[in-house]
């Protein structure tokens, strides 16, 4: 497998894939706290994805693989923060 | 490891997580279709999603590794229809 810089290549895609995909809710809860609105954001969306992002936290601790556990735990956090804001402005619309 | 009916736990997990974080943007297409609003969800997060998405597909291809190939080509497929239903009604909101 091709290296850069002593890493391999897909270790390094593989972390930055990690990274953006538990990043990619943040501008999402950026947006509800600034606008104080989320009726059109879907709660379900939210529940599957804090349910996916456990397995992948419990799939992480089986194979003992840190950037997966790292980047799973964080964007568990940031959807239980977005669940809260889903919660908070669930009725706010923008009239 | 652990089995279960000739699996490892660490697949079955692995695959039940991929799935449920792949699906998890198709509850937010269903309601942005039905609604016809989109106002509210962020561009830059579904931008996000799509580069890390994108990412996963070169690490599965590299790792030769099948479910995060196909459930990351079904994310993709579902992010690129999130990303025209928000370009379509970007400008709606519930009045």
């Amino acid at each position: 497998m091709d290296q850069i810089f002593g890493f391999e290549v897909s270790e390094i895609v593989g972390v930055a894939a990690g990274v953006l995909t538990a990043a990619s809710m943040l501008p999402q809860v950026i947006k509800t706290v600034k606008e104080k609105q989320a009726s059109q954001v879907s709660v379900v969306m939210i529940i599957v994805l804090i349910a996916g992002i456990s397995l992948w936290i419990w799939y992480g601790v089986m194979k003992d693989d840190k950037p997966i556990i790292y980047t799973n735990v964080f964007s568990l956090m940031v959807n239980f923060f977005m669940a809260g804001c889903k919660f908070k402005y669930r009725h706010n619309s923008n009239t």
